[in-house]
């Protein structure tokens, strides 16, 4: 099997397939089975009882909104995790997912602390910051977090793609961390094949042979009712 | 640990509650991991391998539409659902639904094949017809569906309720076939007392514990990332 990777305009143009009149789906449910695969990819790389507290970086888009989901369904799976969201939609879809997360009491770090909460009160870091749809330049508030994955010893998850790296080739100048863990959504973006860290995931287990027939990707077998599989070789 | 049957209201009144501006989800989170709880319980009772002709029976409301939803994800789990669907929400979610399980060459039962697909084409029967809002009388185009679940041979998984059964009491005059499998969505409702079946499993890992506090129902310990969990005993 060898699978293709996608360009960021083909995986914008499978999104905006899957949720348009003719694919049906909404993004709150395509979100939801997106952050459920993240949960099970965190679940199956770190256990509950030796990593439990989960940093969960949330960005400003989509790629945040997944982490929030995943938040939620990590704390359903035996976690404890915290929520660090310097930038908060005022989108309704998002200020309900951080609803369902305050609900189930997960903290939220304030801005100040979040340097001495990755060193001191964190297992994993959960990079939910920038997916596929990133360009540029990462500015604040969002400069100083990406600065601590280039540093910390944590291991870090990503949700999609690496936050900050060019979704076509890969690391920059300004960003080029390794996350320990990838968890690609739908299939593997470019960039991902110079992710050198030990374990991808691939997430999405909701497109129709006919879409990735249409756009020329492979979806793998998946195992049992996993919302994840894991990719043995690039 | 002591089980809560839930009564009529009470489970009326935890749906209001997950889906007011405190509760924060939205119908298309909660259906879609109801519908996948149900794909998997259907998948711990009957292999894909043995019983892949799942023929998913969808009422017009909530109950069908989480069929809806477990038939798309069995597609993935690698059956093939049949869908009989004889009185079709106009509803934006539920037409979505259908399209969702379109796209998957999911085929639609005519009225007229209805009986004979039963007999013919089906291995196990998925009964998302009524779920705990029904009461009264059985009318058709149902009446003849639920005749049909009194008299097959053929296994049948129910989601929530057995259809037709009053929520509290149990089996009627009127309605008194026993599923062989029932999925309870939150927490079992009075009726389950009066299951006879072999597997009784949970679905609705989303309830926060102050939820279940409030109304003063057990949320069991799931296992690893399901969405579901068997309950051994009543």
């Amino acid at each position: 099997m060898s699978l293709r990777f996608l360009s960021q305009k083909v995986a914008q143009a499978i999104d905006e397939e899957l949720m348009s009149a003719q694919g049906g789906f909404s993004i709150d449910q395509l979100m939801e089975l997106a952050g459920l695969s993240v949960a099970q990819a965190v679940q199956k790389s770190y256990d509950a009882s030796t990593h439990p507290r989960v940093l969960v970086c949330v960005g400003p888009g989509n790629n945040g909104g997944d982490g929030l989901v995943a938040a939620r369904h990590l704390t359903h799976f035996g976690y404890q995790p915290s929520i660090y969201y310097p930038k908060q939609s005022s989108k309704d879809l998002y200020q309900r997912l951080l609803i369902q997360c305050k609900n189930l009491n997960t903290p939220l770090v304030p801005e100040e602390q979040f340097a001495s909460h990755v060193e001191q009160n964190t297992d994993v870091i959960l990079d939910a910051v920038f997916g596929f749809s990133f360009h540029g330049e990462v500015r604040e508030p969002f400069k100083k977090v990406i600065d601590i994955f280039e540093t910390t010893g944590k291991p870090i998850v990503s949700v999609d793609i690496p936050s900050g790296w060019d979704v076509s080739t890969g690391p920059t100048k300004q960003v080029s961390f390794q996350p320990s863990v990838l968890i690609s959504l739908t299939a593997p973006k470019a960039c991902a094949q110079r992710f050198k860290g030990e374990r991808h995931f691939l997430g999405g287990r909701f497109v129709p042979p006919s879409l990735a027939q249409k756009f020329d990707f492979v979806v793998p077998a998946y195992p049992q009712g996993d919302q994840v599989v894991e990719l043995k070789q690039l």
